[in-house]
């Protein structure tokens, strides 16, 4: 081994899930959304001054900042933009979790959170699930570094009250209290109404689910000013310049849409609440799901299984290797027709 | 202060050069590119398949990867790619910088590298530059953690021979070396031959000056496999997807037109060197530079003052307050016509 190599970060990296590149595969892996972004999305692509791209974009990204302000009610000075809420997740987890002590969250959650632990060294706990998978807000009463909850909760799919949600940010008023809503547009309970409570709240958000804009990578958090100014100078640490012009410019224009941006919601929970019954029927027990996924486990059939045999028909769903979730498998909701493709072929295994 | 506040990471962000949003401004100060992208870049923009940004890009970037590798004549595995080359100095930092012992780099360069040395909580000397403002590689011999130079060097616009260059490689192969190449597309010497030699060598190049791609964010390293597969672990334990589906396109798409780009490299030479005899005639003395901008200092006047009497102007150049580059002013290279209004603004001034 060379001398150099004895220096190199210690990472046991993130898996995401499989990105096929053949086009005629059913994709219920990664909790996209199935159908395309607004047109208004489409016309601010085509409306974009490509002689422009030679100029650095505007680092505050304030076009798009200001939009997610005004959208939500927030003041200026309450939203802060990145490159996905992987990036707005991993620069609060480098900003806000350096006490030396450990952090919470759930032994089931989104599998990043233990992976920003390690490469930023922050020591971590996790209180495990009830049997129900549910989230128990006295396990957070404990002393810690900070706490990160997904509510919804991911892979489980079940989202949490806001009176409980309440009591973990109550009693940890002395740290970071970071609320992923990943999932929250698909009927989860937002923390917004606590913001203005709550000074150490951080909420995080993501253009790649209800927004169907995963590919111009776009994830914001919103919070009290002192929060959004921290993570703003962190960020100013790392790269002035992140969200190119192109994600700025669709990331506003999605905003000015929410007919199209409702219908699409409406459509997605209407499939997701008849899949539901479908599986069921056909003997699989679905947890409660405010997500555009299912999480859900066959009676008789293994999860990795049906893993497989749904891959051999190029149906990918997600299936994780965890011990207490390991006959899960996790399927986002597509179109109706993908996710009549998906019964059909799960009525075939 | 709120308890939390006690565990915020304490940083002194970079700050970037002003990104003026009016219009009529002659922008000077950051070094990009007066010409717009190719094209082919134009083309590429135009022919993306809007519907397809409701699903995440490839995580590995592997088209706009494999075609750099192309260009570059490298094997597969031998180049990473980022949002901006901040993006990718900034995780090699992070990745490779972990020895506890001193990093070094010049005093005078790019004010980043303190930055990112702070908030990765890395130590850093700084061997001063000899009084012609060049590099000395005897200064690099000592014990260290790793060293960074860019080449040529800003904001000094100087260029460094290879054979010194390799002289502060070849002395520090317990450490990784990167080669900061952001401006060598404007006549340095590219440390690339030395890739096979040296498994701790890291090369650092950006599109935001020489490929007129700064608004979409594109940086790039080159490396051996080893280091290359470091700093890919590293990032995906921080964000799994970090190029948006545009980027990854217009990148590739850039690369495809050679001689359009060497038309826009030879465009900003020739005004370069036209535009430092200008300025000698008017009492400036300009180091010689290997870049698309110029490092100038007046015989009779200030720094401040001339950068100062320029933005009223609506002139916008660089003026550093560091103290032994306080009377300089680094002037990025336009087109023509704007170089001549700066000669005829230096006039009334």
């Amino acid at each position: 081994m060379n001398k150099w190599e004895e220096n190199i970060r210690e990472v046991e990296p993130y898996v995401p899930g499989e990105q096929p590149q053949e086009k005629d595969v059913i994709k219920l892996n990664t909790n996209e959304n199935p159908y395309p972004p607004s047109p208004k999305v489409f016309e601010a692509h085509r409306g974009m001054e490509i002689g422009r791209f030679a100029l650095y974009p505007d680092p505050c990204a304030t076009e798009l900042v200001h939009a997610l302000e005004d959208y939500y009610g927030l003041d200026r000075g309450q939203v802060f933009v990145g490159v996905g809420s992987d990036d707005v997740l991993s620069l609060a987890f480098l900003t806000f979790f350096n006490s030396g002590k450990p952090i919470l969250f759930p032994d089931v959650t989104y599998s990043f959170y233990p992976v920003w632990a390690q490469v930023y060294r922050i020591p971590y706990e996790c209180p495990p699930l009830d049997a129900h998978f549910r989230i128990c807000p006295e396990d957070y009463q404990r002393e810690n570094g900070g706490v990160v909850i997904a509510n919804p909760n991911a892979p489980t799919s079940i989202g949490m009250p806001l009176d409980q949600l309440e009591e973990i940010i109550q009693t940890n008023q002395d740290v970071i209290v970071i609320v992923d809503e990943a999932y929250v547009d698909f009927g989860g309970d937002t923390a917004l109404p606590l913001l203005d409570r709550y000074e150490n709240l951080l909420i995080v958000r993501t253009y790649s689910k209800s927004r169907s804009l995963a590919g111009m990578r776009i994830g914001f958090a919103m919070g009290s000013k002192r929060l959004i100014q921290a993570l703003t100078s962190v960020k100013e640490s790392i790269n002035s310049y992140t969200m190119t012009m192109e994600s700025i410019c669709l990331g506003t224009a999605s905003l000015e849409d929410e007919g199209y941006f409702r219908s699409c919601l409406d459509k997605i929970i209407t499939t997701r609440d008849r899949i539901k019954a479908e599986l069921e029927k056909r003997g699989f027990i679905c947890l409660d799901s405010l997500t555009n996924f299912l999480f859900v486990r066959h009676k008789e059939r293994s999860g990795e299984h049906l893993f497989n045999e749904l891959r051999k028909k190029k149906i990918f769903v997600r299936h994780f290797g965890g011990e207490r979730i390991r006959e899960y498998l996790r399927i986002s909701i597509g179109t109706e027709e993908q996710m009549d493709r998906l019964l059909e072929a799960l009525d075939e295994i």
